[in-house]
């Protein structure tokens, strides 16, 4: 094994000790940077340490350089990982400091800074690893086409409610357009109600009042979904077909059949003989 | 086929290709011609492409008057068409611009052409076939008497929350009248909240600390319906059907029909012989 | 049979037509005086049609008087009815407009009135008929332990909260006491978020958000307890036991055992013979 | 059983008549002094009845000096009792008034009275016994894992989404930090929608619907997890024990333990034949 073998199984790889352990330390970097770009953006934490700041992002901004050229020099094919979204991430969170070394724009500078975010979703990464998210993960995947079809009647409900809105309220109560009437809808509907906008006729109460029973009537819907999803989860998992009685319908941990006794791990083969 | 039997099976049906097309095609019109009233809404950019959307809203308007009088000649009983939902909405949400060459009136105009919102619901016509609605769709339709039982004792708490409201809180802090009463009640039992009327006195605060802790528990009943609703789906995984009396909902383990008492796995055949 | 009698048949029961068509008439004497109550309490309605309103006012209070007196007449122990709790309802919603003959005091007359809400609670009797609403009742009453040991635990995190964003915001970010503290916690608890006090210093911005992740996560307890209750009906309802096999999960329109084939409504004794 | 033992039996157990009735007095007791902490929180009523909370006050500090006193006394090794966690939050919420007359310096004295809230989680103690709420805390615990990975990708989202908002809205629009934006985002997600913060540009407009269409449809995760737990509950209602093996969960219709084949219905004896 060549070093450059060794240092892709270490980057890439996370079934190796110094696998996992550079997944971890890259994790800590990571949150380490966020924290920094999170600090920094607070006004009077940033008066007081830039210096400091500063200073670190020059640390980790080399580590994330190093990282990058160890990456591309470790794998075969160094295009497949330049162009891959993970690639190009790498390359535009880690290039601003330099850039600002010539170009002076803190503006433009943070909001690539900013895309070190996606670095995170390597994280779960390793979260599919625990697999104690893969029931949540599951149930999902397989509501999706019914909670698409129900977020496409909530946004259908949202465009006839925000004109009908419009139409009652107008621009002198805060609905100034069509796009602001449907934004006030969804604020409404998801009863999140922040009350920038508000009716102020009666009639605008009045639909409101319709709009927010409706939202109240069917954030069961999603609900209902995924709790089905779920609810079936909890018997179906185990795919197991009795090779005696046929029975199909077993427990996760089953190893025997709940109907005829027979070991569910015998195959047809081993009845035979 | 006529002319006309082929103009009807492209504009009403959905079986044949044409047929699909013009569907697709209507509803992507439809969809830029909202997109135009929504967009219209907005001052800024109304004032920058108002003639532009004026020329959109004329070749549009152009479309919908050809295709209404298209459905009026294909139709067998023109009649059954033109006092129908669709055709009246059809019409009215043509017509507006007409109108208003004759006279000037924008407001009225507006309000007319927002009618075509109404069309949009053509567009469910395709999702039945989907089917993936289905089960949304029927689940919804069976919880339909819970949850209107469930809504009208909604409305008798605000009814009664909303007198109690008035006169505790009154006028001066926002509760003008009963109805400002009911309508703050459903703000806050739906869990919305806007905070333009919120209780200022600490007798209102409490009650309505105890409506918000009703709302937050009874939140639970549409979900309850909804989702008991949904479980009964997946319960119905016995695609068996009794070759007796043709019972098809059997439980999982099910050997004998529950309606006859026949055996589930014994086919024609069997009976036969 | 009495006049007395079929009086009191009419209006206590409601097992034949004439006593159907009374609680009918008098759910719409009811529902008219509440809209009356309503719109009077609206000031621009009230200024323009005060006088109509006396009147009205007026029929329906002669009305509730003459059903008050026949209730007395009509019933065997008069004591039973007038100190019951629909009794003294009836009495005090009656008799407002006859001190006001007496005492001008539109405030107190007013708040009286509103006691005739009460009444609304007559209605509920009509709805125990329907039946529909009983399997949402009768879950709801299986889940009532759940629930309120579900807000006992609501409360006392309230309470706990409450104390603590006193201590951190202090009266002069709007957190004037505890109590209003406690009210604040239920109004983000629940969801609902007047905006009305908010949390403006870091660290209450920083509990806030563990207030609202906590909030969100236990909304799914309550849901979750009823919806577990409504589930179990769906398949617990039919208490039939097989007197051949002694399955006992039929399903509710079982008439024969799923599992042996047996008429489930054949007895012991059938079999013996 | 000499006196110590007895006062050990009153104070530290509840098993005797006297023990319960000494947790009931104590569980008043504490309701009390947070009674007085609330109310003298309220400034109008404090300063009316200062003098009287005052005297309250050190009635209830005395007796929790003697609870404390006799807490160390009856216990075989004090040891354990001062520096368990009940040990040190009874003597951090018994001291303060004592301190107080020494130091005068009421800001503190109040924070440090506050611990007496911690004290109330003595009573869940008693909520122990009464078994109704184990239903609920036990789906609760088996739904940790899956909710704690919910709550990290809520956590994930609000920092993606916090960063995003700060850099479209900026301070001008209230988004002053990063961590405000966070701030915001969790407010939006749990449906609480304080609207102290909202987004006033059509772009923050249209990424804040994004999230409130997300909070919206994820609110159903947690719920489908609770309830999917719970009515896991429901469906281990078959209570029968295996007699070879001891497992105690089987399906409902089983006839041979899952787990090692034995038939279900024999018992003890028909082994032992």
């Amino acid at each position: 094994m060549t070093w450059k073998e060794k240092v892709h199984e270490v980057i890439y790889e996370a079934d190796t000790t110094t696998g996992k352990a550079f997944d971890v330390v890259l994790i800590v970097v990571i949150l380490a940077s966020l924290t920094l770009v999170v600090l920094d953006s607070v006004e009077s934490i940033s008066l007081k340490y830039h210096n400091l700041f500063v200073t670190l992002e020059w640390i980790i901004t080399i580590f994330f350089t190093i990282e990058y050229i160890l990456r591309i020099i470790s794998i075969k094919q160094p295009k497949n990982y330049i162009f891959s979204f993970y690639g190009i991430v790498d390359f535009l969170s880690t290039i601003p400091l330099y850039i600002s070394l010539i170009f002076a724009g803190s503006g433009a500078l943070l909001s690539l800074r900013a895309l070190r975010l996606l670095r995170v979703f390597r994280v779960f990464k390793l979260a599919r690893y625990t697999g104690a998210g893969s029931v949540v993960s599951v149930a999902l995947k397989r509501s999706m086409p019914k909670i698409l079809i129900f977020l496409y009647s909530v946004i259908i409900v949202s465009f006839v409610s925000g004109t009908i809105m419009y139409l009652v309220e107008g621009p002198e109560n805060g609905y100034t357009s069509i796009p602001i009437g449907i934004y006030w809808t969804i604020v409404t509907l998801t009863t999140v109600g922040f009350g920038d906008i508000h009716p102020v006729t009666p009639l605008g109460q009045f639909i409101a009042t319709l709009i927010m029973l409706l939202g109240y009537g069917i954030i069961a819907v999603p609900t209902g979904i995924v709790t089905a999803e779920m609810t079936k989860e909890n018997f179906s998992r185990n795919t197991q077909v009795c090779y005696n009685c046929g029975e199909s319908q077993h427990k996760d941990n089953a190893e025997f059949c709940h109907k005829c006794g027979y070991p569910l791990n015998k195959s047809k083969e081993d009845i035979e003989t």
